[in-house]
């Protein structure tokens, strides 16, 4: 079976580096940045082209969900099947009369880190049974948890990962710039982050709430409220409200 | 030298058993909470009471921020050093003829969940150098990162660790609440959250920003609003608002 990554941003390399370290061969890596596809290929020993796309079997689309439409349209092919990889773009966003699915890594994913890919959930739709068998067997050989899902599921998946990830990451950005204003060495606070997010493996996150909000210690919600300001503030203010409405305080 | 700490709940319980793991021996554990006084003691093997406190050279006081100065004034003997574990309270809240001080776990404490001590960062503040140098020596034998702090300072470490630990556990308490409502298993997430954390260890957190927010896809972020409704919704718009702001998109 002749497979293609077309991309070459974080996704495309990481997706790239899963299947290569599985021992499933890539025919090719496509798109248009060759200083990218020069490094992806010369590190996981795979062809690149930013010119002719080579036929193939699976055309898995790893780009940004602006673009995967107009690339979608380079593959003339109409016995194939092709994948996107997006989050929140139904199957029918590829253009072409080749067979469409989707499989969506659900990962945030960054060049420079390594990533345990076994332990990714894969999410699978397509047209028909002989294509999710295609995918499945695929995925299950890069990770242990290969799940079909509807669009309408996978919109949900992608914002609740917003929620998670995204958002979760934009607090600490804000966290810091709060400790980088007093000197703080934003060190300091990354036991207590990792133990936040142990803590939710073993205990539901409702029960695991802690701080001032959830005691409703009004003197020091005011107190924070006066060391803030801008968005942090906004940030506190709603993070609090949100806070008290689900514990009814 | 007697040490005694006083309270029952979550700080008070690791507080006691950081100390008789590290072979500080405590005199006593003393508090209003009966049947939790008596499993504390039970398991670390410390006397307890909820009525007569013991003689000793320091108090902890390891009680909720609303208490502080209320229980503290229990301590009647003058030549002793008292303690408050507070990220949000000067040493002056504690009202007594004794001397005053300030030791702050930078942690979030569950009874349920085991912690590594050594590596929680403690932060001191004291009257005298003689009164520093002791509690630097017990902090010492539990943890690695013992530092001074002012309240000034320990006001912004505190409010940096709600942005980094409560707020974050609330917005994993929201995600969940989404994935419930379309019975995805929250635990699918689990991997991703654990790798938003780990980039953090190596990357910047503002270079580590991943999302729709941050790629200004405009699509997805009407798609999700959509989607969403009261608390989550309100959150979702000024958590993008934000991220927009901090790369002036």
């Amino acid at each position: 079976m002749q497979i293609v990554i077309i991309g070459s941003g974080n996704v495309a390399y990481h997706m790239a580096k899963a299947f290569v370290l599985n021992n499933i061969p890539l025919a090719q890596v496509f798109g248009r940045n060759e200083k990218d596809l020069n490094k992806i290929s010369e590190e996981l020993k795979v062809p690149f082209s930013t010119e002719k796309l080579e036929n193939a079997d699976l055309y898995i689309i790893c780009v940004s969900d602006n673009s995967v439409e107009t690339i979608s349209e380079i593959i003339t092919k109409k016995d194939c099947l092709v994948a996107h990889t997006s989050g929140s773009l139904p199957k029918e966003t590829l253009k072409g009369e080749y067979r469409k699915s989707s499989l969506y890594p659900l990962q945030t994913f960054s060049k420079s880190k390594e990533l345990e890919y076994e332990k990714i959930p894969f999410f699978i739709e397509t047209e028909n049974e002989e294509d999710k068998k295609v995918l499945f067997e695929i995925a299950t050989k890069i990770s242990r948890n290969v799940m079909e899902s509807t669009y309408e599921k996978r919109k949900y998946i992608h914002l609740t990962a917003v929620f998670a990830c995204n958002f979760v990451n934009h607090l600490f950005s804000r966290a810091k710039e709060i400790s980088d204003s007093q000197e703080i060495p934003f060190d300091y606070f990354l036991p207590l982050i990792d133990e936040t997010v142990q803590k939710i493996h073993e205990i539901e996150p409702k029960s695991a709430q802690t701080g001032p909000a959830v005691r409703n210690d009004k003197r020091v919600l005011e107190l924070h409220e006066q060391l803030l300001q801008d968005e942090s503030l906004e940030i506190y203010k709603i993070m609090n409200h949100s806070i008290q409405k689900m514990y009814n305080l």
